[in-house]
């Protein structure tokens, strides 16, 4: 693995700057391309360009793959339709060509899908580009190395040798019908260790059982999933007809899970758009303006609820506020949190609400219970006086219950309804905790301070 | 993918029930081993013990491994050392069975595996034993193909049919030199679909170029993000003489990634330990504990910073005080999740502290500007008066910066000594900035009541 040092980088710089194009065409073609983009992500954007000119058209193009997307849009816009179709396009696979022209306008995908030569190659590129992002068809490729059933394995090697030449790696040999129809997978290991006569037929040798596949608009956690749970290399899709369309591999399946459980912290984070931390100042104070401004709506609310239960009469209970507000939140976070996951691993099941439910009740009760006793106990010792002490235990158990119960069931509901859980871990249940946590403290105060 | 449903294991309970054994076993072995395991999780342990003893050995060695600890430690109590070592471990991996056994004591490991009769399989089983969770080591497997530069491609086809009788999966073929060095790696590509005469030697045709490795102590975060990286379905592990070890699989990595990603985001909700949706009461009490205390102890301190600003005099102030908490909390954690996610993906540095908080500086001015004018004009439509108004939004501004500043710096640091930072996004930044938020505040509003 390459250490990008600061003294390697300064090197490289000054080479640019000399002009030694042939020493560094040297240096860069015995990189890896996810190298090579590393580095471009350290070097400035002229430099850039420059190091992509030496490349060779091969490794450009996978470097081109590799690259952040505003690195690569901008080294896309230096190319013509004809040279991103024709050099770029032509040497990557499929699903990484269709990535890489998604997000262009409508007309420049057009001009750039009429640039290219071969008519497979376009029209596996425009159905590709159909699909709606998060879903499994966006996710395949087209690559794939497949055999009909009814070869011998002779000419099942011989296909797959002419197959196997545009695909970089052959992971999985899919068995299909004479309608395309996915029937099985032909282990290599069986194929070329288990010396079967070259006159076998296929259908004599392939593997029938355990196939798993999944189709264009499933979405891209349930492959994610499928994948996980039974250790798949690559995942076949097919269409409603059982034909097969394309393939997802390991690689994409982790770069999803990378992305999903960095959204869902984010989210958790109070961080509602997806960004990196060298992003531009403007686009971080964006993506985290909306918890601000949500986590201020709520300060106000709780304004209103202290101002109309006259604090000046009691002013003592200003004094524990904060634990309140911060009990209520916390409590809250945890729950959700939980439920969060477990409905992203399918361990927890929305029609279980009445028991999740039960049980949380269970985990709320223990902990209240516990942290209502502390704080008696603390703000005896601590001479906080009697009532506010009582006040503030029974107020933190009925707190801690309720947040635990109301974090439990949102996320629960939302998942219900097809919403996103995750977001009711961030802002949402902190906020509306902390504003129910200061109605149930004044209640309970208003009536301890009568009895006392 | 088999959908679990009601119907479905209510008649699996009843056929257990009538003692259908035949039609039990025919139903399970079409199953693949992660199903029937998920099919165990939802049964009782009798009925688990009762199916399991009706499955082939290969096919329970297999369930085992995909079992969750607590289920495959019910079952695997059940069978003698005897057993585990003849009928569980000699069917599964090395790293599946260095897992399975490594939680158990002592001397029932030695015992299980001084009746494992292969001697270089019970080495191995010691040896993955003898490495830290957490490393490479403990996640590698010693399963593999290799094959030696001087061989021809006879020769090494013969040998890989050999040692691939073994292995379930030949992802990767590695090539070494006679003192067991790794050298390269042999495309199966290149070797079956390229093909080289059968005289050719191996030298001549495998990969030197693009070989990743890392060392047994190397932690798992390493193998992953290298795997991730470079799109490896397989990664060798080598001493450091270079020798080939062992090598991590996909699927493990995944694993990893997956855990990994997990326990990050319970510690950003303030869950301490590692639990599930379905573990007990008592469990989920305990793990979610330790955040509520920390939480109770800074709202104790928040009471004194309260109390030393004599609220009696200016109870107004107490209006507010939920605003402000909530925001230097909710600014803070912001601000450390994307360092957090920034120091996971390595897109942060630890030597750029200087760097990164000029520009949460900027970030924190930007978002305090704008929610300190929002908050004072609301606060003075909504009548709060102009003293109150003035102090919350100057107050609001200052925790918002400091409060992302702070935010930044705990994980960075944390990091710089080696302490996981994802344990700043929860409680720690929370609390201190809830404190240090109501600290600012009533210091504000002290000097501004002096000017009205």
């Amino acid at each position: 693995m390459l250490e990008l040092t600061k003294d390697y980088l300064e090197k490289l710089e000054r080479a640019i700057e000399a002009g030694k194009d042939d020493e560094l065409r040297r240096e860069l073609v015995e990189l890896h391309p996810a190298d090579i983009a590393e580095i471009f992500d350290e070097l400035e954007g002229e430099q850039n360009s420059y190091l992509y000119r030496l490349l060779p058209k091969d490794l450009g193009a996978d470097v081109l793959v590799e690259l952040d997307d505003d690195l690569r849009d901008k080294l896309l816009s230096s190319l013509t339709s004809r040279e991103i179709a024709r050099e770029v396009l032509d040497r990557i696979d499929s699903d990484d060509a269709a990535d890489m022209i998604s997000e262009l306008p409508e007309q420049k995908i057009e001009e750039i899908i009429s640039h290219i030569e071969d008519e497979a190659q376009a029209s596996d590129l425009i159905d590709l580009l159909n699909y709606e992002e998060g879903t499994a068809g966006a996710l395949m490729a087209k690559e794939l190395v497949k055999v009909n059933q009814n070869w011998t394995v002779s000419q099942c090697i011989r296909e797959m040798r002419r197959q196997a030449a545009d695909i970089e790696h052959v992971y999985t040999i899919y068995v299909v019908d004479d309608q395309e129809k996915l029937l099985g997978k032909l282990s290599l290991k069986k194929l070329f260790f288990g010396s079967p006569t070259t006159r076998s037929l296929i259908k004599d040798i392939y593997n029938q059982r355990e196939l798993q596949a999944v189709l264009p608009e499933d979405d891209v956690e349930t492959v994610v999933k499928i994948m996980e749970k039974y250790d798949l290399v690559a995942l076949p899709v097919i269409n409603e007809a059982g034909q097969l369309l394309g393939r997802i591999t390991f690689d994409d399946a982790m770069d999803v899970l990378r992305e999903e459980s960095d959204k869902d912290y984010q989210l958790a984070s109070g961080i509602s758009e997806d960004v990196e931390s060298d992003d531009s100042v403007w686009m971080l104070t964006r993506a985290r303006l909306p918890w601000l401004l949500i986590g201020m709506a709520g300060g106000i609310t709780g304004a209103y609820v202290i101002g109309a239960f006259d604090i000046e009469k009691n002013p003592g209970m200003a004094l524990f506020i904060p634990l309140i507000a911060a009990m209520g939140g916390n409590v809250g976070v945890q729950s959700a949190a939980i439920v969060v996951q477990g409905l992203a691993n399918k361990s927890v099941k929305t029609d279980q609400i009445a028991k999740r439910l039960m049980k949380e009740l269970g985990v709320g009760l223990l902990n209240g219970l516990i942290c209502a006793a502390i704080i008696l106990l603390a703000s005896m010792v601590l001479s906080f006086g009697t009532a506010l002490s009582l006040t503030v235990s029974i107020a933190l158990l009925a707190v801690i219950v309720f947040a635990a119960l109301f974090g439990t069931f949102i996320p629960l509901v939302l998942d219900k309804y097809n919403i996103d859980a995750a977001l009711a871990t961030g802002p949402f249940i902190t906020t509306a905790n902390d504003i129910i946590g200061l109605i149930i403290y004044f209640l309970v105060g208003g009536m301890i301070s009568t009895m006392f």
